[in-house]
């Protein structure tokens, strides 16, 4: 297994612990370009480093602010669209070259965007994720690790190809990843979660 | 590195040797129900195991099949719709347990959707990819190698956070997506590509 106190040192200890998330939103609608800048302009971004490309878009920073953005954006856009909507995120942290921006570790951990939007949201959300570990021959029982999370977080995890699937209401989806997040910082150097966001789906029976 | 020759034995050599992609198609359109079903249900399936899930479509096989099944679905979703349209794949080989239909490896290996959707289809697209190897110390390497790659087929590779960006016809995209999975299936045990396919976005200038 790898080991934490054993980082890489091309970068600075703290820039090497920033966390990044590159997300898209998908709005199934003629409408999905005002859906999604509405989303994102009422973000509160102050506390990550932010950039948007013609695909998607990357906050990094503490864990805190990073999960807080991505959950905003996407309920935003949800809560906005009424219709079926599908977000897509990588977290990431311990990427060898991730180091550029350290500056935001140092910010207030508060989330910036949890006033406007309280955890408790009601917004069902069918979820897929994929977990990777990387430079350990332990990766399998890591994932094993993140889906037992998932249990005791109440989301019930089922077993498919190349994922596990989960549900709960996007808040509570959220405050997983943290606690993955956090589980992952412990144990291993570099990991991604992969993750897709589903509200309003017209394949889901109510 | 890994060694490809010491691959788990707890599936038979053959059944551990199943590619696999996991892909759902958003079409930013209000009839998006309507295109996606009509792009699935023009594809010839025949040599894949598949199956649809409320999130996503996963074909199964040898990697000329599955391969050819996903850039026909993609395919067939953008000539439909005009307008933007993102495909998300994962693809995947090596999992610990991806065992089941098996019988999918000793199909004919000629393609069944290419003389419906020939190559050289002209449709400009835009991508991000991940790759991911695991139980190797040296996954940054294969990384660097599959950009190479990239670079080669003329898919004018871009680094950015946790991406790498890329870009060309759809069916170039999936040629190298091809020498990839070749390449990895070479070198690796069990790997992932993540990839994003984006057409007509309005962030795009032409």
């Amino acid at each position: 297994m790898s080991n934490p106190q054993n980082k890489p040192t091309s970068c600075s200890q703290g820039a090497i612990d920033i966390t990044g998330c590159r997300f898209s939103l998908y709005p199934m609608s003629d409408r999905f370009v005002e859906i999604i800048l509405n989303s994102i302009q009422r973000l509160q971004l102050e506390h990550v480093w932010h950039q948007t490309d013609h695909l998607s878009s990357v906050f990094r920073g503490r864990p805190e602010h990073v999960i807080d953005c991505a959950r905003a954006a996407f309920i935003y856009a949800a809560a906005n669209h009424k219709n079926h909507l599908v977000g897509e995120f990588t977290f990431s942290r311990g990427c060898p070259g991730d180091c550029d921006a350290d500056r935001y570790l140092s910010a207030d951990p508060t989330p910036q965007n949890l006033a406007a939007i309280p955890l408790g949201d009601g917004m069902k959300t069918a979820a897929k994720i994929s977990f990777y570990a990387f430079a350990t021959d332990d990766y399998m029982m890591h994932i094993q690790k993140v889906v037992q999370l998932a249990e005791t977080a109440g989301l019930h995890p089922q077993k498919a190809h190349y994922v596990t699937l989960i549900e709960g209401d996007a808040s509570a989806l959220f405050c997983y990843f943290a606690q993955l997040l956090a589980y992952a910082h412990q144990h291993l150097n570099h990991y991604v979660l992969q993750v897709t966001l589903s509200v309003n789906s017209p394949s889901i029976k109510e």
